[in-house]
């Protein structure tokens, strides 16, 4: 497959996957690693919906770790979209992994989906620094569509009992919870991210399942890296483990 | 002062500080020290709360870590709330320490105090283990007053900016935010308590401010054991700091 300007193709290291990525958009970081790692106890042959696609990362990803799960993910960005398409033909993925160019907010799929993943933009309109490019500006922050959008989408996908897995930055974790009980995903897990040992949380990992009783269960402390500055074996392991 | 039957005296080994508690009562844990570290950033000559008092630990441990601070703590069950007011005499702290024997549900102090601590009861009703003796049933179980009764009275007794400290288990986190966002008191800060670097949370501290603005920071985690079963430098420094 050809490569356009400013593209670069990277070796996931996983199954063979490759992704090709722009190098002036959003390249995909750990926090999408992390969620498939969190999102792999999906079940085999379920019906995954990713909101807000990217480059089609996750989609790869969970292809390689849930068995036989067909993946629909959702893209705005025309541009984007149309390289998470080429990412999932380079990967001869167009069985399993379909993308649709569509804001989240009109997908009229209701109820259909197994499970919901998604890696929505961390921050709100007009705070923090601005990105210099829009493209990178609808990544990250809620351009077209905000965090109580995501979580209303992601409840009107889900079938009775299906389950949300979202990544997050800690600050968002009130409105996330708020925006879950609104619209019937209870909280179930929650997982904080830390750097290292002694730092503070840099992501937290939710999941959160549709009409089911309330309890949440916190998990153990997830650590990037360890006193060396190397992935700790957590990390390891979710790479390794697809 | 004399001891009755049950009664043991420990020595908090903070600023000469004594505590009579009862054998068969609930006996303060590290949660009622914890909490106190976390609330010890009270300006001095604060007027606080304390919504659940127990035997009158907390009162005792912030009396000597926040300078000048008045102290109310309201205690629903009578004899405990006798030996809290016996407590409060034993080190001579009437002229800064009340304690009242009222359910928190009725005190009607409206929007007068600087701060509210509380440690409540972690369990519904009907849940999990019951104890065997009524007492210790109340401290723990919400049989006098739920976890909406808390907030409720906390944001009730606070004054516009005043802040909320609270001690709870992980599980009660979704609720807690729910309660607090209801009855306008942001979630300003949450740590998680791990026992060890690897192991669940077993204790969460928030910290909620009425009528602030949105915006939740999530602080490094607090390990109370290091590998060898010691306390780490973060809880002896609690101890100490007062």
């Amino acid at each position: 497959m050809e490569l356009k300007e400013n593209e670069r193709i990277d070796d996931l290291q996983i199954n063979n996957l490759k992704i090709i990525q722009n190098k002036n958009w959003f390249c995909f970081g750990i926090d999408s690693v992390l969620l498939s790692g969190f999102a792999s106890e999906i079940k085999k042959n379920s019906k995954i919906l990713d909101l807000g696609a990217g480059t089609g990362i996750l989609e790869l990803l969970l292809s390689a770790k849930v068995e036989g799960a067909k993946i629909v993910g959702a893209e705005v960005q025309k541009e984007v979209a149309d390289l998470a398409k080429r990412n999932i033909k380079l990967n001869n993925l167009e069985n399993r992994i379909e993308i649709i160019n569509e804001n989240i907010k009109k997908i009229p799929l209701n109820m259909q989906f197994d499970a919901v993943v998604t890696n929505p933009p961390y921050k709100e309109k007009n705070t923090g620094l601005v990105n210099d490019n829009n493209i990178k500006l609808i990544s990250r922050h809620e351009i077209e569509g905000n965090l109580e959008d995501f979580i209303y989408s992601a409840s009107n996908a889900l079938k009775d009992r299906g389950t949300m897995y979202m990544v997050n930055r800690p600050e968002r974790l009130v409105d996330i919870f708020e925006y879950c009980r609104k619209y019937k995903l209870e909280p179930k897990e929650l997982q904080l991210v830390y750097s290292r040992v002694n730092s503070k949380p840099v992501l937290i990992l939710i999941k959160a399942t549709k009409n089911a009783r309330k309890y949440l269960k916190v998990k153990g402390p997830l650590y990037i890296y360890d006193d060396d500055g190397k992935y700790t074996e957590d990390i390891l392991k979710i790479y390794n483990k697809i």
